[in-house]
């Protein structure tokens, strides 16, 4: 006799508003990737800002991928203590206490951080002296995000003369977000400039999902840091980076007013989906409504999405759910304590986003 | 002799990015709004959503509020079980595993929950089988923000009808967000339509901190709810609603970069601060740096700040540290774990943000 079982917990079980993750479409977009990386003899390195999950992580690494990129060090922890063994923490360490944690991340994983400043690099090398083996630095340069970096091949050079100097660090190259043409430009003007030096060069760093599958026509870089690729959303869809199919992250959300016939009220606000855009000039609204493909969300507060259905013949009724494609898909991650797991509908696991908060 | 002590942790000490509250500030705000809405005779009901702590909630009922308002189960399950006994959930309760929930919290309060609509009217009725007692309704309408509520007196009549032939139910009254103008015609007109029907209104729920201290002029309301207030924000000094000296929270950020004479990087992002903006028209930027008033938060990303400093004679050298005023601390509460209160820079405790995170 079999002991009795209950059915397994499907999707449509699930309070609302909720983060579900198609594990199929996960394993599709890492396998999409590592694939494109191997051909083009590009090392990937996925950034877990994405999906702040130890268990992704894995899952990349074991597809191919030569480690991790996180830019905070409590992300660097969490990862480590879950068995990661090369992080690359993107981020200007500064201050003692920062330092001696970059340090003692060493005990348990191969560790690389990269820097665009000298207190930055100060502040790596003297935690560096503690450190189990030395720290592995990148500096960072600006290829056209006005972000931050430095300016000009000639202070990538001088930055890296210094580390070079650290006898607890371990200079190996260049680093940028994202990879655009103006990253191929400044490589063309320090490269030669590196060589001449007798300073050798042996990562060049790049990023960004939106590049990710024209990366070896923009500029040689011998790494890629993507992070979005893996769930992908509405901003990616709008870049043309990936389709609707691609997305593996939804919300699901309920309607809970109708209070005029062009209008309803979802359960999902800003603490749900934040208020992150697209870029002027593109779509709308604060996320895809797959099955109210001529409806939008039109505002947020917090706890409300107000739908504009006036486009809409049918019109979704109170009660009903509805799935959200995200605009922003990272930042829809950090702002709930789990995410459900699902193949075909079925929930095979509740994730705790263990990384999630992870500012500091 | 006196046994060693180590000195008392002082704000300047802690790793950022970090919020930080300023205990005296949060209860001369608390004191003010309290006073006027006991000369004004009007029931204070805080909204928790900005602070998120049983701690200040109960520092706002020992003021002499009369309960607190939540949007989500979560929020009341959590406050109920840190000794609050008296909630209004505003927000349309679906579903019966949602009603079981609200129905249990009468165990431990005086619940009361707002409804706009029948479909959320059967759920809480038929979860009110299972109450101790009965849960109190308040019928939402809408008064000019065009987010919910019902849309004319009727529908509000209609409702209340429903509601009082629910023998677990006890209809109070009506409630609304925000107040306006708009709230004294629906009024003028509701008013009259309920007394003709026998039907009493005994609570006149409305809110908001951009109106609060005009709320006399504004609408006949037994109860306010505000939340704002407690901390303030950015978009309550742009509407006149509070002075910078009345903002209790601030983000304290470290400068990590400076790429350019007019750039400086701080280790801020959309996950410290959030993407909300002022309304068009008002303030640009991600937040106001009382350091650099000359100075905008032009762009996020997830990580960084980016800040525009042309117009700053001193400009912000790498490792120094500035304090943020958020756009909208509501939503910055709900992407940090702790805050950390202080009384004149003196770290008086680490206050996990038992609330952040409860959208379900």
């Amino acid at each position: 006799m079999q002991p009795p079982t209950s059915p397994p917990l499907r999707i449509d079980g699930l309070e609302t508003p909720v983060p579900l993750v198609d594990l199929d479409i996960v394993r599709r977009n890492i396998r999409r990737l590592q694939d494109y990386c191997d051909a083009h003899h590009i090392d990937l390195r996925p950034h877990i800002k994405t999906h702040k999950l130890p268990l992704l992580a894995h899952e990349q690494l074991r597809a191919g991928a030569i480690g991790i990129t996180v830019q905070k060090l409590g992300e660097a922890e969490v990862m480590a203590q879950t068995g990661i063994s090369d992080i690359l923490l993107t981020y200007n360490v500064l201050g003692k206490e920062k330092a001696e944690r970059l340090a003692k991340l060493t005990n348990f994983a191969r560790i690389t951080v990269a820097v665009d400043n000298d207190k930055s690099l100060d502040s790596v090398a003297w935690g560096a002296k503690f450190a189990q083996g030395p720290i592995g630095v990148l500096v960072e340069f600006e290829s056209g995000a006005n972000r931050q970096g430095v300016q000009n091949p000639e202070q990538a050079l001088q930055l890296a003369r210094l580390a070079i100097k650290q006898p607890n660090l371990e200079f190996k190259g260049l680093m940028t977000f994202p990879t655009t043409p103006h990253t191929a430009r400044f490589l063309d003007e320090a490269l030669p400039l590196f060589r001449n030096a007798g300073i050798s060069v042996s990562v060049i760093s790049g990023g960004g999902t939106q590049s990710a599958y024209v990366t070896h026509q923009l500029a040689p870089v011998t790494e890629m840091r993507a992070g979005t690729y893996i769930y992908n959303d509405r901003t990616m869809i709008a870049a043309n980076a990936a389709a609707e199919e691609d997305c593996a992250l939804v919300i699901l959300a309920t309607v809970v007013s109708r209070p005029s016939t062009n209008r309803a009220v979802i359960d999902s606000g800003s603490k749900t989906l934040s208020s992150d855009r697209l870029p002027s000039g593109q779509a709308d609204g604060y996320g895809l409504l797959p099955d109210y493909p001529e409806a939008t969300i039109a505002l947020l507060s917090e706890e409300h999405g107000i739908l504009d259905i006036s486009r809409s013949v049918r019109k979704p009724e109170i009660g009903e759910r509805l799935r959200i494609i995200p605009n922003h898909v990272c930042v829809v991650t950090n702002l709930h304590d789990h995410v459900y797991l699902h193949r075909s509908g079925e929930v095979i696991a509740r994730l705790p986003v263990y990384l999630r908060g992870k500012t500091v």
